[in-house]
């Protein structure tokens, strides 16, 4: 990493923040964005400057847009009965990729995680119980979360104050995934594909 | 990918460019710059932009440069008998840090590879021959190109030249690298390291 000009050490130290992404791989990038045609690079600049200045959190679901209230948010078309909560915005593209799901998301920006400091007061759950509370044809939430272990543990955490509040409170099924093997399923996986088989 | 505001969209792209970068990880990349604190999304996007307008090419060794003849090129220490020619720039820094070598280098810009359209007047070989011209001290031109098909075809095609003009053309020793285990070392490789063997 020596005798390079600071220029590209500026960059690389940026890169270098990036998940994932050492300082080998961030010279890597810097090599590639040296050989771009030009003007790429100021395209580039302007784009991440843009990141910084246009995106905000809706102010309703709390996922990045661009607006006050995201898209889905604004969709007229949406069901109003069934509200999806997910830990992340890229959550939601994921999800909206299926074309299952008809009703609006809520973010959580996480999963509980006591041990790294992930209390509920550092997620959206007081926003959540607000936007609850101030929607009166809610009758299910969607605990779209991933089946690990921080992932159960804010599933029980919500269901639990979901339901005190007469509301249905769901998980995504638990079973074998398109392409699986039964001979390399797991037990608990297999157990619930099993309780939860369903009519050919 | 769907559902994300555009600003989101062009940082993706942006990403996109670089190598091995495909949609997922830039998304990746993009929601981790989010999540920086404020000013060095700014930060980021001024140091490309910084990358495109000072980074240019040492008149000398071809190597990306900040002033108009680079830092090493500019060492008043190196010593002029031998010269390290090297594909890229970045295989300067990593000759550098071996620390074995006093000259200084010139970068050819890639590897022969006619398949690919990469023939010897694409790369800087004409630069390289009026370097050897303008340089009376010279008496050893070191190929230091990676022991591949290419960098073999480029090590015969640039020695021969450099015969001609009476200067002696080296290339790295080939050998068994440290940990190395003797069981499953190459034939080739045995075979070198067995005619190059030194005294202990």
């Amino acid at each position: 990493m020596r005798k390079f000009p600071a220029p590209i050490h500026n960059v690389v130290a940026a890169f270098s923040q990036l998940p994932g992404v050492g300082p080998k791989t961030a010279l890597r990038y810097v090599f590639a964005l040296l050989r771009l045609p030009k003007g790429e690079l100021e395209h580039f600049s302007h784009s991440l400057l843009a990141l910084g200045s246009d995106i905000t959190v809706c102010r309703l679901c709390k996922t990045y847009s661009e607006a006050e209230i995201c898209e889905v948010c604004a969709e007229t078309k949406r069901v109003s009965h069934m509200l999806c909560v997910v830990a992340e915005p890229r959550d939601i593209s994921t999800i909206e990729l299926t074309g299952v799901y008809h009703g609006r998301y809520f973010v959580l920006g996480g999963l509980l995680n006591p041990v790294e400091g992930v209390t509920p007061d550092v997620l959206n759950i007081h926003e959540l119980f607000e936007r609850l509370e101030s929607s009166p044809e809610l009758t299910e939430v969607i605990l779209a979360f991933s089946p690990n272990v921080h992932g159960e543990t804010t599933m029980l955490y919500l269901a639990k104050q979901i339901q005190k509040r007469g509301l249905r409170a769901t998980k995504l099924a638990r079973g074998l995934p398109l392409g699986a093997d039964l001979e390399y399923a797991d037990e608990v996986t297999l157990g619930e594909a099993m309780t939860g088989r369903r009519e050919i």
